[in-house]
């Protein structure tokens, strides 16, 4: 459990590696033990580095939860794109939707561990303007990105044109994440969630 | 900030009394501060009580987060009741839910607090074998109470025959559990919140 091996490799690449290990460390560290176990001691002991080592990425607590959001968000960006490229063509509107929505349930995977990571963070957003914040702006993009899907596909005709796009995603997104939590927990199968997903998006796409 | 004044009323009343003071301040302090926050010497300060008062309800973090469960149910089974109340008669099935999951979208007083709660105990429930065990007995209990509503308005012709009830109130209470947290910290305003659940409600009951 010591860095040693990460000494031999360019710098820049050292670099790269040693934040990754230690971004995972991290996220392992929340989604098993909680919050309240993420210390810059125990993700130094997570990740096998020493505690100089950590403070590189991080100093404070907030200054850790941001770099846990940014990573997973990371993570999510070289995910999610993989994901798409395996719809089938043609990729239809909800074909692409069914994907990325499908990740942000949140069924296993890193995908499993964003969403114990965003469990976290919701009681911590609660009690904390500046986690609000961050939260607040995590949901305009996903709700802006979803609407904007929305309302290209209503101007291809895939979609009535008397839905509101900004509405409708607001609608989308509240199914998937009033999914996302009772699944984590074991309250919802995988295919239960599934299935309310696929006949909300039936419904909106008729 | 002490409980002498308490001494002087009947024993019976005294202990009730006390123990809506000690849940009233259990459940202050976590909708304000947190779970972190939530230690036995906080809700004694809190409540303006000696620790061994406090210890008369609960002795561990554990127990207390129970007490604050049982409490925070405890107070909708009278909130509930007096909202459903006022519904004008003749009190549809849509009517009668709507009132309902109004409340659980915790938009103020009472019921903002218990969705503070909520979102505290989530994250607890992701990392806790018994705190995810209480929170599946809840889904269970708010899923099979939609559920059983919805297949006596089926009964009645009110809904189509078609429709699963299991699934439908999964459907259902995935909407409003997914607005509560955004419009929690912000990211949604109570009329948006609403208005997706009432179109949710019309797309339902047609």
């Amino acid at each position: 459990m010591t860095n040693e091996g990460l000494r031999t490799v360019p710098k820049q690449v050292d670099h790269q590696q040693r934040r990754r290990h230690i971004g995972e460390a991290v996220l392992r560290l929340i989604a098993v033990r909680g919050l309240e176990a993420a210390s810059l001691r125990n993700v130094a002991a997570e990740a096998g580095v020493s505690m100089g080592t950590v403070q590189h990425y991080f100093t404070s607590k907030q200054e850790m939860l941001d770099f846990a959001q940014r990573y997973n968000y990371e993570r999510a960006t070289v995910r999610i794109p993989q994901l798409i490229a395996a719809v089938p063509e043609p990729r239809s509107t909800r074909a692409l939707l069914r994907a990325l929505l499908t990740d942000l349930l949140g069924l296993d995977g890193e995908s499993r561990e964003g969403a114990r990571l965003g469990a976290a963070m919701l009681g911590y957003a609660v009690i904390d303007p500046q986690a609000a914040a961050t939260a607040r702006t995590a949901y305009d993009g996903v709700t802006g990105f979803l609407a904007a899907q929305l309302r290209a596909a209503q101007a291809e005709g895939g979609l009535p044109a008397h839905l509101d796009p900004d509405h409708a995603a607001r609608h989308l997104y509240a199914v998937v994440e009033g999914l996302r939590w009772p699944t984590l927990i074991g309250a919802y199968t995988s295919d239960q969630a599934l299935a309310v997903l696929d006949d909300h998006l039936s419904t909106l796409f008729g």
